[in-house]
């Protein structure tokens, strides 16, 4: 019951003036850069003036910067960002207790912001980067909802219009998530719709859908671009993405060097990888230039292993086909994991800069079944008091893993991950686990195989 | 959308070392003390003795002290406040800048913790002193949730037992709250049910009922004294709680008066008075003292108004009335809210603490319809980032007419209120809202007539 008096607190919270001035670009270390996104069409990589049909013209300049390490985060966003940042490091000092091992565990935690989640770091700048190119509003999609219900905050915020086409399915069975996205103002349909082309096309061919994220993509991207003054935003696997979230890497390793340490070893989850690679980013940067040397970790679900079992490939990022082609570790863009995982992460691919780093042996990736997924879960929630998202709990779940180890060689390692964000809207998911209902389901190599034989016909493509 | 650069930062967070080391007992400097419990049998004042087969002793030594003024907070529970206090002091600049109001708005946010609100610092103290006590468990009631929550988190951190009787129409219409305090290990019964002498008896009289808080405490309070190693908790009204919810204002204090700022106004939202009595003890405490006067504003629903028009008497703290008769406004034991009322704070008595100060004069009292509580939640979600409980929204509403009033008279007066929670489990409330299917209520005095008649005959009672 009574635990030591630590001298590193409980929880670190930086001032904001130590809020990051700067976002950092990995890329720009990268001595093999990150594969170009290519046009379907051509087979050509995707010039500026492709992409800023769909995606805003600053937003463009950052996806193909690959060489300026520092691009200063604008002045309105780093006042939106005071509203919930810096977010605190917490020293896991119950987690430890409890696990009794030497190890040190630190977590960097999103969710104290009404989305729950880090995706507010992203959705804030993208949606300043829309208003600041005089545009009236823009477009996305949601499955689980976190991504769509930060754009509608950043947006609210703003006077931005913002149009959310959340997957059918997750539409009925999260209202809640809904509800918040209507709150702040957002225009929510659930997809698939018969307000576009597309939607009426899948309506008419598969009458019972109850939708996917593909389609949603699909659906947002057609208003976006038959709409004068929208344009399309999306909430992970974009580079530009991996530079705003970078804010959580920087915040950490700053508020970590304050004390002297240096992380033995860094886990995030990782299904679009915007989390990972914004949390991973500083590090990252100085394992690049050689400057220090981090073991880093991604964790992916059993049931989705994009990593650990997927193919580095030209893919389609959505199932409807329509975006640009990128090179990534992939399962194929008709790759869907079992109904019964309910753990999120369910992205068929993962974030090119990661595919690439981790292609080139600078971090390694771990796959995790769900049922030890949410047991990490629950055994945190009751020890350190924050009911984390499932997402968040696969980095839990390799970061006791990790702390186990350490009791076991007696190692004081020190351990960082990534809590994303919390698990208010996941209860579905939790009652499963509480009523001992959740099962675990790895594909086999034949479902694998089924998703690879989609991958599109791409010169060089192994 | 630019805001201009503040020397008070947006959120003023103390350290650890800052947490307080004592809570503070408002009735220490109280010239007339609130009027004792009363045996409902014997009209006497309850001894400890009486007490203590229901509460645990050292919270029995609390309830009754009306003398101490500081009381340690043990080590434990400061260690346990560490995972989330202090808690943020945040100045609004967002919503001054939208009000366009020379005041500054202060609040202090207790939503940052899975509970979802205050009401874990008296759970924590609760469970503790049941564990220090070598109970093997805690029984209590709950109706929306907040507080069962709490309490869970506490006792799965004890490692104490911990058994819920949840509003049976709550643990239908909530089943994610549940969900929650299932996760930490909770026990979770709808009440009324067969587990319990009064449940039966309940259910046989009424077999289709939903059940009532009043039903929940009866069987809470059965199950805690015919099982040993049991007592009975209560996270509202009593003197106990508002004590352990005094390290919300004395956090508050500290904060501000490091930036020389002293609140003229003070606003809190009154259900059964605690968050509201712990915001304001420090400062109730200089103004009793005649150190300094502050304007301190309770707010309740107009449809459940009982301190602007509830009776100072005698009454039953459940509708069971099977507990001690506490002195306080009350609108009577029997009185229930419109079931159009969805924003909380229904219970029909008000902390005795609180009644008494109120009843001297000491503060002021505003009732305020849902709808417009509701619009300023809104509001306050937009340009805050924080989707507020519907309880805290009634201290927001009048936060915002505060400041709007200084848009007129040009006064730049320093508001402070208290964000006791965030409305995540409160979607079905704001889905009303957004669908402008919210209505009002006001209770006629023909309602109100019925609540007062069922006052108990106590001498001395008007």
């Amino acid at each position: 019951m009574s635990i030591k008096a630590p001298e590193i607190p409980y929880k670190i919270y930086l001032s904001e003036e130590e809020l990051p001035y700067s976002w950092y670009n990995m890329r720009a270390d990268m001595k093999v850069k990150p594969a170009p996104l290519l046009n379907p069409a051509t087979g050509a990589p995707m010039s500026a003036e492709e992409l800023g049909g769909v995606f805003c013209a600053e937003l463009v300049e950052q996806e193909l910067d690959n060489d300026t390490a520092y691009i200063p985060i604008p002045r309105e966003i780093r006042d939106f960002y005071k509203m919930y940042r810096p977010s605190p490091l917490v020293r896991a000092y119950c987690l430890e207790q409890k696990l009794d091992t030497p190890a040190h565990i630190y977590y960097k935690f999103e969710g104290n912001n009404t989305s729950g989640s880090h995706k507010l770091n992203s959705a804030i700048a993208q949606a300043y980067y829309a208003k600041k190119q005089g545009l009236r509003g823009v477009t996305t999609e949601t499955g689980a909802g976190q991504w769509g219900t930060a754009l509608s905050m950043a947006c609210a915020y703003l006077g931005l219009d913002c149009k959310v086409f959340m997957v059918k399915v997750s539409y009925e069975q999260k209202p809640f998530r809904r509800e918040v996205m209507r709150t702040y103002g957002a225009d929510v349909t659930p997809s698939p719709s018969p307000t576009t082309a597309v939607g009426r096309k899948i309506l008419e061919e598969f009458p019972g859908t109850t939708g996917s994220l593909g389609c949603a993509i699909s659906e947002a991207v057609e208003v976006a671009v038959s709409n004068p003054g929208y344009r399309y935003v999306l909430g992970s696997v974009l580079n530009q993405v991996l530079l705003h979230q970078s804010v959580i890497g920087l915040e950490a390793k700053t508020a970590l060097d304050k004390y002297g340490v240096k992380p033995d070893v860094i886990i995030g989850c990782a299904g679009g990888g915007s989390n990972l690679g914004g949390l991973i980013a500083p590090f990252m940067g100085e394992k690049l230039r050689g400057e220090a040397d981090y073991r880093i970790i991604a964790v992916e679900p059993a049931s989705c292993p994009s990593f650990t079992r997927g193919r580095f490939a030209y893919d389609f990022c959505d199932t409807g086909k329509i975006c640009p082609l990128a090179k990534m570790y992939t399962l194929g863009s008709g790759f869907i994991p079992s109904p019964n995982h309910a753990g999120g992460l369910r992205f068929h691919g993962m974030s090119s800069t990661l595919s690439q780093l981790y292609h080139d042996g600078l971090m390694e990736a771990r796959a995790v079944e769900q049922t030890s997924v949410f047991e990490a879960a629950e055994l945190f929630a009751r020890v350190e008091g924050i009911l984390p998202a499932p997402e968040s709990s696969h980095a839990i779940r390799v970061a006791i893993d990790e702390a186990l180890r350490c009791r076991e060689t007696g190692e004081a390692k020190d351990i960082l991950f990534g809590l994303t964000g919390t698990g208010y809207f996941d209860l579905t998911a939790y009652q499963k686990f509480n009523d001992g209902a959740m099962s675990d389901y790895i594909p086999t190599d034949e479902d694998l195989a089924r998703g690879f034989a989609g991958l599109p016909q791409v010169p060089g493509q192994d």
